[in-house]
């Protein structure tokens, strides 16, 4: 019988905010994947292992998975990663590929759970703490209540019409762009908060637009109302 | 020294999908407050109790939180809710507020933290699993990917608006007027998945629009693309 690809979020960065059943999980499976060819380096390894230190005497399959923009890149490195978990799959074992935040919002899995299923083997979602829920908990603030509405917006593209909307705009991976996101939310007469590597060592609060400094690092998300 | 009040969310419904921070936090708590007159009925009590059983030897304060839009007795029921926390917090006793789903998205605890705050006592927030995420991990789904925006609505207010946002729209609390909302994302020309119950005993899934019934409970939530 073939094996199963599970997609495990194990939360932004404490390892405590990490779900009873993707520490189960874990346990389990003898395979553990992860985007990354280094697992040392490899932030959601890092989480895991803080959790459920037998992650250590399991295999881990690096797979090379490089952000960037270049479409054909991408499409290179997602076949080649879901390749590799496949080749496992058709030997019955499980794989679990470890992800940042939720698995089912801006995860790398999507692309090679499309490629997975798509050859026909089964995949399963385990559910993680998204960053933006962590970041309110951060900041002890409620982030939606009655008829508002939440908009989730990935901030490395454009956010202009976003902040129009009603309700509140969570900026994620502001970073890179941290200056212009300012901007725009100044322009629309907004307030915002920020929180840099929430829940890992380097994690920073800001808690006023004028308090966001000019640099930011790849994982800063703004809640902006 | 006055207690801490603390929001646990809970996760929608599986007691696997707490955090093992939200676990510790019930076990190392004496008194735990409810939304509701009687904990054995009480949701977010009953998926706390599966996962943490030392729960039963706590103090449960239930409090009498009714839904409903009657924004005068929301008003009372909220604040003589915080009253009586506000009253152990002032003996010095810390006190969790179970939650369903995450602590800062659509939970009571925001109204109760409001007043908390504003008589001068310390708020924590533990965060839980969205109902959002755990629903697209049932149906092996990822909500969002790249530059896709993600739109969290309350369905039970209107979505002729919000349906026409780009991205992936997710209707929460959609049961109550489900025919409505089938008839507005028809018009739409988009398509649907919906969740009943995610997580508990009660759950269905509906894979397509023309699934969804005429009839739906109260924790029914739609994916919309």
């Amino acid at each position: 019988m073939a094996g199963i690809m599970y997609g495990i979020g194990v939360g932004p960065g404490d390892p405590e905010l990490m779900t009873i059943k993707a520490v189960k999980r874990i346990r389990d499976l003898k395979v553990i994947a992860i985007p990354h060819k280094d697992k040392e380096i490899c932030t959601s390894y890092q989480i895991a292992r803080q959790a459920v230190p037998e992650i250590e005497e399991k295999e881990c399959l690096c797979l090379h998975m490089p952000m960037t923009k270049d479409q054909e890149a991408l499409r290179k490195s997602h076949e080649e990663a879901a390749d590799a978990v496949i080749a496992r799959l058709q030997l019955g074992e499980d794989v679990g590929f470890l992800t940042l935040g939720d698995v089912s919002i801006y995860s790398t899995f999507a692309y090679l759970a499309e490629r997975v299923v798509k050859e026909g083997y089964e995949i399963r979602l385990v559910s993680g703490i998204p960053s933006f829920c962590a970041a309110a908990a951060r900041l002890d603030l409620s982030l939606v209540t009655g008829s508002e509405e939440l908009h989730i917006i990935p901030a490395s593209y454009q956010i202009s019409d976003a902040l129009k909307l009603p309700g509140v705009k969570v900026l994620m991976k502001a970073g890179r762009q941290i200056e212009a996101v300012k901007e725009e939310i100044k322009k629309n007469g907004l307030s915002a908060v920020m929180v840099e590597n929430c829940g890992m060592e380097e994690e920073r609060i800001y808690k006023s637009l004028d308090e966001i400094p000019e640099t930011a690092g790849y994982y800063s998300l703004l809640i902006v109302r």
